[in-house]
């Protein structure tokens, strides 16, 4: 894994460059603390569902560890991410309109195959591996009063809510610890439902066109939501993941929805102003900002996560 | 000025982010340090000629600064970087077949004027404010063997050649020494002219079309150089600036060259494998590690500057 770096880009703001990670987002944080969780991997290798990202995470930690990667991706994944997927040498199947019908492909052939299924989001292993980035962001920061994320399942900010509780509470420093740690299934010491006990504020960002974290909030569970817009293809899962809803509804949580005009918007700004290069889910976190959507008191520390990058930078300055 | 990431792409081997800087280009270090250190300002403001990323960051400097700026740019110059001199408001000449020919008629107008002259290259506050990029990336790194890093006038290089060195020798620790060696052209307490006294080598990489320090080095002086090839609008002048010229015939410095199929290579690897959008010439000092034209020692640990962003994005995986 990459210790991706931060920008501060104005007084107290600060964009952590997670688009740089290897395999072009965070998704291999999660993949990585899962596969080496597991202890031995079957002969029949890793299995997931992805719009892209995930598989591309799981496609790249499959080849480090010198396994086998089947991957489920739907029509709308782009692209891009196929073409990644293909020179990462995964075994791909391209089926279903959105991520849950792949999902459902994947789970059926997991059952046949023996592999181990790397989710994309509602597993502890892959939450606590995701939330380093909000570890790292803390230590490299010196600590923010505020993190925007962007949410589709909602592993990624729900691991930042408890990657962040880590850093004010005990956070394990040796070696020795973080490698039992995670054996454990957490990562670096993150241990998932360690999210009370303080910690910024975590404003989970949506797009108005695939609400599952607010549609979710509203109705006391998780409820499935139609999924369209510039972003489905990585921010597309129908519903919030169980362990997120979880932690996403305690009280260090603020979600908003951004329309797809301020991701555009965002998108072609983080290029313009910052030579950020992100795709549009990347931008739905720093979007929530640029529009107003999410004001920040004068004085308050506030970092936005850039967490995805597989995109055709053709369209950076025109979609 | 931004203090712009390093990420560890390898082990033991480092990219500076620098593209990721103001104004795209590290060359807003030296346009600040001329306009801090030259004192009040002219009311007819600053000048400067340039292929385009110069004047980018003096139309940035001077924007910061409330003043005003004339900038001579090009035929070969770009037209991102004649679109970005305009947004940043500044007074736009278009003259010349290459930067020498602009840089001309700069000088004709800074006569009449009575503007500030911001050379390109070839000033010491303007290699003193460059050479902030090399003590930045001794820092981050722990230090390092070896830096590749492009060179045109050779400002750049001569300036990361004295700021690595100013790491390794006496460095003033506080802010008021720093703001004493600006106010003295120095930036940072880096001195220009101490470029002995030990250091990391320096690999200084140029087009094999434009090779105006391998020319001199072989000729004993700066000698001009024809000008063209694909990095030609920020690597394209004619000859080796004088100050750059003394401080590059040390010994702690190796002349290379690449080929422009080199750099056309290392810039898509830059995006494919990295996520970092580099024009041309800031993919140039990559492409000598690429191609193998500059190759470590085994353990040898090793810098690379990726300096300027100011591209179409469009073009990353096409040219
Ligand atoms: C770039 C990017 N950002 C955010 C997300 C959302 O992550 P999560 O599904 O864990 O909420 C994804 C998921 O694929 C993604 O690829
Ligand atoms: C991106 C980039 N890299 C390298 C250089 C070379 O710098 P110097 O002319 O100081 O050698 C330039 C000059 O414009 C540049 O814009």
């Amino acid at each position: 894994m990459l210790r991706t770096p931060v920008i501060e880009v104005a007084d107290g703001l600060w964009l952590k460059l997670e688009l740089l990670q290897h395999s072009g987002s965070f998704k291999v944080r999660g993949a990585f603390n899962r596969m080496l969780s597991a202890g031995e991997l079957p002969g029949s290798g890793v299995i997931a569902a992805s719009g892209g990202n995930h598989g591309l995470a799981v496609a790249f930690a499959a080849r480090a560890l010198g396994t086998r990667a089947e991957i489920f991706v739907p029509e709308v994944t782009s692209p891009v991410k196929v073409a990644g997927l293909a020179a990462l040498g995964a075994h791909i199947t391209q089926t279903g309109a959105i991520y849950s019908e792949a999902a459902e492909a994947a789970a059926k052939r997991a059952a046949e195959s023996g592999a181990l299924m790397v989710h994309a989001y509602d597993q502890p292993e892959v939450v606590a591996g995701q939330g380093t980035t909000g570890l790292e962001l803390m230590e490299q920061t010196g600590g923010v009063d505020t993190v925007l994320a962007a949410v589709g399942g909602g592993g990624f900010a729900a691991g930042i809510t408890v990657g962040t509780a880590a850093v004010i509470g005990a956070r394990s420093g040796t070696a020795a610890d973080r490698a039992a740690s995670v054996a454990d299934g957490t990562a670096a010491g993150i241990t998932v439902g360690a999210a009370g006990g303080g910690g910024p504020k975590i404003v989970a960002v949506e797009p108005e066109r695939i609400p599952t974290l607010h549609a979710a909030r509203r109705a006391g569970e998780p409820v499935p939501v139609e999924v369209s817009g510039v972003a489905a293809d990585a921010l597309g899962a129908s519903r919030i993941g169980g362990l997120a809803f979880e932690i996403l509804s305690g009280d260090r949580v603020e979600s908003v929805l951004v329309t797809d005009e301020a991701i555009v918007a965002a998108r072609r700004t983080l290029w313009e102003r910052h030579r950020v290069a992100a795709e549009h889910s990347g931008a739905a976190a720093y979007a929530a900002l640029l529009s107003g959507v999410y004001t920040p008191a004068p004085g308050e520390r506030v970092a936005v996560v850039v967490c995805g990058s597989n995109t055709d930078p053709a369209t950076l300055t025109t979609d």
